[in-house]
């Protein structure tokens, strides 16, 4: 992997050992490639995103939020197959070598794999515009992922966290609209340090339908859980989990069709809501119903009015 | 792995099947991760590289032999740790949404994958200026892995094909130095169109101590072995395996310290050697010895006189 070229910022990266606790690699950083195990009984789950400076977060961005948010949006894809993150593997493109950059991105990077327990195994760096791609790899036991292609008509359909503050942090900052700093506190967070929730795991390996991450709208990756379980759904707008500024400035289209949010969606049988909802609570997790699948169309209900959702989201060549 | 944004690209990736025959995944490309099964008794071998147009190719080059090379980099990886290529996923960032180049790359792409076996199972596409990043996975025998920590004094050095023609040509290209077109015939494809020679495999996992593949240059790769088994080398110039051109202008210091070879270094303990070249012949691989393992020093042998190597190849941040 080129681990040659890593060797010029591995002072950042070779000495951290997060996620140790619950995998150590046969071999790790410093080969043409990391050596892995795989335990028997369990399948692998590779995930891959790449973050773009200026695209996927503001050029301004802190380093240790760009350390951070690459390494959360990876494991919220694991999150989202029902996998429990073990390691990965990065490749950086950097302008320059700026060694304070490079610490406090690494800070960033490595409080997310304590955060998350996944560990860095390898590699690559090289010189170009800002861009972070991260391979994370996770481990689920096996048949026990949970798809896209799973939801049936009737299941009820659950959210983790608010919707659309990343979307609402974002507008502010690009002067779209009007927060107080005490607003723009709030909602900072979800836009700089998604925190995907692991403790989902076992419930979503036990109830979970169909499942993914909410990346690039509400609307729209719903939408491919529509498209690829062939269903519709309902979705009740005053059940949408938001930030009172949302709700009382009615801006629920950012909470429907706003990117970066990085919560958990996912179906569950009508029958099991009670014991799913038990165990969330027992775990302290807190979830929102938000609708329900259908045979068709793709419904917000607002009161007595009902309106066909479009799947906008983020449209990665507009 | 935001396979939304895959599915924008997803006529262009998704219908081919090459390395199925070798591997097929429990559930590929259209998921927020692909589900993979690691077989037992088997290690998992990972890496991941990153191109970047105008860094580590022309920015003219061919679509098709961009995606050809993205590959084979990381396959070469993948041999240099003995590992049989599995499958991969794909981070692709691109300027704009070309079906032109889109359709190039990926038949390029392909290509590669048909020559290594290796089967796409994911991937994520972003607006940005042109990068490929590849993270490749393997598969080798529990513990029959090669790394670059177990060259000993008195093992014998050998390498693949030839050295310096992938530099000459990028030279030319940049108008460096002058080639009459057949020349550049017989050393271009070395720079677009790398190839990883696996039937070594078996060879690397009978009898390497050490084995690296040669991406900076000769002299910074095999410095790489020398400094994680505390060894030292000497190399005979004369040895080398150079194009006619690169003897004839004495321009050695192309196949010394020019990069993008990808050609594979190993060395075979004195004792094994005839064994091992028997096992190569009989697999009709063309290798060259061009030095031994020492326990100081790195020298070039040219006839009575001896220079210092340094390790100069590639520099990231040059």
């Amino acid at each position: 992997m080129s681990l040659g070229e890593f060797s010029l910022i591995q002072k950042f990266f070779s000495q951290h050992e997060a996620g140790a606790k619950h995998y150590v690699p046969a071999l790790g950083i410093g080969d043409d490639g990391a050596v892995l195990d795989v335990p028997s009984g369990y399948q692998l789950v590779q995930t891959i995103d790449t973050l773009i400076s200026g695209q996927h977060f503001p050029e301004d961005t802190a380093a240790a939020d760009i350390g951070y948010k690459s390494l959360a949006v990876n494991v919220s894809d694991l999150l989202a197959m029902a996998a429990d993150p073990a390691w990965f593997v990065l490749s950086l493109s950097l302008p320059n070598n700026d060694a304070t950059w490079l610490q406090d991105f690494s800070t960033g990077l490595f409080q997310a794999a304590d955060d998350y327990s996944i560990r860095l195994v390898g590699g690559d760096t090289c010189k170009g515009s800002l861009s972070i791609t991260i391979q994370a790899s996770g481990l689920v036991p096996d048949n026990r992922f949970v798809t896209r292609h799973g939801a049936e008509v009737g299941d009820r359909i659950f959210v983790t966290g608010q919707l659309g503050s990343a979307a609402l942090a974002l507008a502010a900052l690009e002067g779209r609209l009007a927060l107080s700093s005490s607003q723009l506190k709030n909602c900072l967070p979800a836009l700089n340090r998604p925190r995907p929730v692991l403790a989902l795991i076992p419930i979503l390996r036990q109830f979970a339908s169909a499942a993914i991450d909410i990346s690039d709208g509400l609307s729209s990756d719903l939408g491919h859980i529509l498209e690829q379980s062939q269903v519709g759904a309902q979705l009740i707008k005053q059940q949408l989990p938001v930030l009172p500024w949302i709700q009382e400035h009615d801006r629920y289209d950012l909470a429907l069709h706003g990117g970066d949010d990085y919560q958990l969606l996912f179906t569950v049988d009508s029958t099991k809501v009670e014991a799913m909802k038990q165990m969330a609570e027992d775990a302290d997790i807190i979830i929102n119903e938000i609708g329900e699948i259908t045979a068709y169309d793709f419904e917000l209900i607002d009161g007595h009015q009902s309106s066909n959702l479009q799947t906008r989201g983020f449209d990665h060549f507009g």
